[in-house]
């Protein structure tokens, strides 16, 4: 942590602080420029946040040097981390060694769309199955999911198809029951600041895909994961959407450059959402090419057998020849990035 | 809506968008341009919702004209309201004709310390008290409130001082319990857009303060106040805090624009939060006033008693000279903008 | 400057930064944490920056501590500066003391058309003319301004009206003509960061009216000051004028605490803009009053006696009770934060 | 163009607007909703910007619909075109067959710095010399270029290494010399929007590589590209070098969709960035094959023999390993897209 002083700050409010950060144990390493003078400071940094130094007389600002989260950070844990996500015999991996091509309809609607999307997911290459049943919606008229008659659904497709699944909660209250039916939570970007619904998932004993709040900062992104870890979790594995700027031609801007900058600095695994990110059908392919070739660990799509009757999002969902065009990415590109794709194991 | 069809669209696809639309009851204006052709639809928006419009080949585009808020919208509501806080004969209004002043310590710490508080609140012409129980913090690690204990000291505080109440809840499952304490609930930004907490809220008998989503649109605003007040809950009143952008210099930036753009589309009352806002106490007086002056239905203030040693948000907390001054301006200013300061009544 | 070490740095890396560091001169304080390692640069920044610190083995990050500005900084300047504009016995001030009102149409069309809009901005109780002659516009097909004529036109009108003149300038070559014409040469939200125009205006004698990059930090935008200040001109006016944003339903997004921070950190007078900011006439009333109170030492305004026939941005020009409205506002707010109209003296 | 009328208006109103439309030789379609009344305009748009809709009583909103530019639109030029760089016979193709690698310094300091580069430039698999002779530079005491003396060390390099040259103009009174040594004119993202010089590179006889603004629509961004169309010059290159959002880890965001989104509107090619749009070296690599796989038609990054020494972004610019990894990554992605690298022919 660095302390910056005002200039016209006296001996007395620099004596003040030096006090302030020993009288908790830490020190203070004061250097005194012609204008200004900065006091570099060493030990606990929570211990130092109790002080509140940024309302000391003299003070002008402070700069924390050290990240705030601890769990997911790489500086503790050099290696990337691999999440496996599924049970028994059907379990697949979301980590550095492979490309995980997760994919499935927005919403689950019946037995049948979501049993053809998934076999649409199959022959595509997918290998983990997603699918809505609690959909938070901006509209309060909005077709908000099925609930659990949803998961039920979305287990039966994946037992069938032989697929893990992974689905969205937004509730605390319903953590314990969608734990039940599915392989993977997904926290939506609405809720990643929604602390009362991380700790819930913290310890709901099932790995967590935590999409990024669409006006998260990537720090802020991963004190959110902290938050998960913090209750026991480390299964998490992050999900870039696309974040709010004010380009009007896509729905978000896909902010492609989080991928390595999350990978330099946390050891969870990152995947891509390339249709939330546009909100474009015909943008999912270029940028699913785009997410294998930066190195991402995985990409998730919309897929979806009727675009035109879809109770959600049908707009952006894949079908046919862009479809094949995915497979065929998913199916050449990883390798000259060294990476394999993810099959159950 | 507008249906804007691509510049090769055929008349068979043109023929199909205007049978869609009919199949449910819309009527359908074509206008054949040179270039394009645009579509006019006239009839019961949420049928058309389902029609998944954009997938339909030969549409380029698809504009919503009409607001998709219905109960929180001034088109059907023209007067604008009056939400009252507090029971028995200590409501305090929040509307048109008043300007009301809420302040307090961000976080309750002591009964002490509330107190303490409350006192320069109420010397400063604060009529309504705020303090946190359950504080969301970014960090898992920082200060998380004191939960119920710190609801009941609020509660007794404003009992001692004869004012109402406001506090944070961001937990559905917490929403009976700070009903039951304090007179007014607040849906803080990084939870505005946790639908599950706006229906809870919606269903809790209390008015609500509902701050606006760090990055979200006076749109989406607005619809999550449609949340609550689609749950029987009219009494809403909206919180500007500041959006998220790219200018560092403060903590977020104030839309101060958002106050005379929300009253000319909602009937709700909307005040600002100029401590949040900016994150700098020597920036609050004069965007309180700023506040006063654009019209705005009141402000909600950081005050402490000891800003060094306060647990949360300590650097943005007014005290001594600055309160004065915003107590000044709280007296003078509305009267020229036509209101008269908010007393309970 | 602050220089932060990577976990990993070795004695030697530190060592060598220390080095460099003192070779050009400067001390450097060493603070080691037990995870990282931070050193305090003293002495001349400009020297640090050839050492391209961030390029030096085992350098993780460099904090700059000092603002870049030094001609506008209010650091070695306290005073809050007035400018002038006008000349003879037609001076008008910009400054702290006073709040000045600038008005007059988008674009110079006509004699009459500027005559008149000049009357309404003279009856509304301004004292400085605005008008364009040469219009930088998004699309090469719209009217770009009359050019030199436009200029003979707005000097004619403010001869006959009292009224000093600003008009904006956006080549480089129209410098001399421009400034031999009016009192003040505007630099308009595009050309914000033309240094070859900053330049260009710092060497030409008049006083300069200089808006905020619509994407600009205000360090950036001080920045932009100091270009012009640094070719000998310090009567440079700053006016905000909105940023870009995502909300949509103003074309940007006013920017209301920039002005405090400025007057915090910049010596130079700030007014405010509320006709582009917003784009929408129904806010121009609020978004000046609020301006006002803020403190701004003015605003500029679009008036035109005929909107409906303006050849620019006539929907945002006001017009009969709106400039009442004004007016009124301009009259009775500014004595409220201890300033007077600003008039020829 | 779409009309729609406030909720209220009268029918009056409506006749009123025709009554405009039609005065103009447009046609006016009227479809009355039940809330809603919008007409839809048929005609030449020029002609109806000069009515200023907006500003008609009982108009609500207009919107356009159909795009602003035309020479660099897709839609009466359907074919992507291909620009060519240099002259003789080493003319070097961007367009939709190939995948041209751009390398250089970001400045131009000496003739040995400069060849050096080149060298390295070509070794990774570059056909086009960058470097800069004028660089604009947010402070007036930062390093401001070599100017005609760096446009001559830059063609002699060019000449000896057999690359043509590209190089950025700043000023419209420069663009001559600078056309007169260079093989392509570069607009850097400051100027965008800065007409004066569009129009000057419009007429310079040379190809234009624009920059995007760092703050532009992908809107705008066409239509400064149509600006130098206009003027007769239609070889114009797009480079998207990222935009400012909120985060704070990456210099700017790279909007990676807009290579996609321009190449659907826009015959022009568009190459990539990397290197200012992170500011940070360790993410040149991964973006550049994003780029590749997103489709863009070429990248453009900085490469100097010694970054410590550097007089402008030395800590962007790749050395070594990394720039290996990128020469591989040229080798071999964009045949997976379906294209070859582009030689000189």
């Amino acid at each position: 942590m660095v302390i910056v002083m005002s200039p016209g700050a006296t001996d007395e409010e620099i004596d003040h602080v030096v006090e302030r950060v020993t009288s908790v144990g830490g020190e203070a390493f004061v250097s005194k420029g012609v204008v200004r003078t900065i006091i570099g400071l060493v030990g606990d940094i929570e211990s130092f946040h109790h002080l509140n130094l940024r309302t000391l007389p003299g003070v002008a600002d402070v700069h924390r040097i050290s990240d705030p989260y601890k769990l997911v950070s790489r500086q503790h844990h050099p290696e990337r981390s691999t999440v496996w996500v599924g049970s028994g015999d059907v379990k697949v991996p979301i980590g550095p060694d492979t490309f995980t091509f997760i994919a499935g309809p927005c919403a689950v609607e019946t037995p049948d769309q979501t049993l053809e999307a998934a076999r649409m997911a199959v022959s595509a290459g997918a290998t983990v199955l997603r699918g809505g049943a609690y959909k938070p919606r901006t509209s309060p008229y909005a077709f908000q999911g099925l609930g659990e008659e949803g998961l039920r659904i979305l287990a039966d497709v994946g037992r069938r198809t032989g697929l893990p699944t992974v689905t969205e909660v937004v509730d605390p209250r319903d953590v314990p029951v969608v734990a039940e039916h599915v392989d993977m939570l997904q926290i939506g970007t609405r809720n990643m600041a929604n602390f009362a619904l991380l700790q819930a998932v913290g310890e709901a004993g099932k790995p967590v895909l935590l999409k990024r709040g669409m006006t998260a900062t990537i720090e802020e992104w991963l004190m959110a994961a902290e938050y998960i870890a913090q209750r026991g979790n480390l299964d998490v594995v992050l999900c870039e959407r696309g974040i709010r700027t004010f380009e009007p031609s896509t729905r978000n801007t896909l902010d492609i450059s989080a991928v390595p900058v999350v990978q330099a600095t946390s050891h969870l695994p990152i995947i891509v959402d390339p249709s939330h990110a546009a909100g474009r059908k015909d943008l999912v392919v270029p940028l699913s090419r785009a997410a294998i070739a930066v190195g991402a660990d995985g990409v998730i799509v919309d897929v979806h057998p009727q675009p035109e009757t879809a109770l959600c999002d049908g707009p952006q969902a894949l079908l046919g020849q862009e479809l094949r065009q995915l497979a065929q990415a998913v199916r050449q590109l990883p390798s000259l990035v060294g990476r394999e794709a993810a099959t159950a194991r």
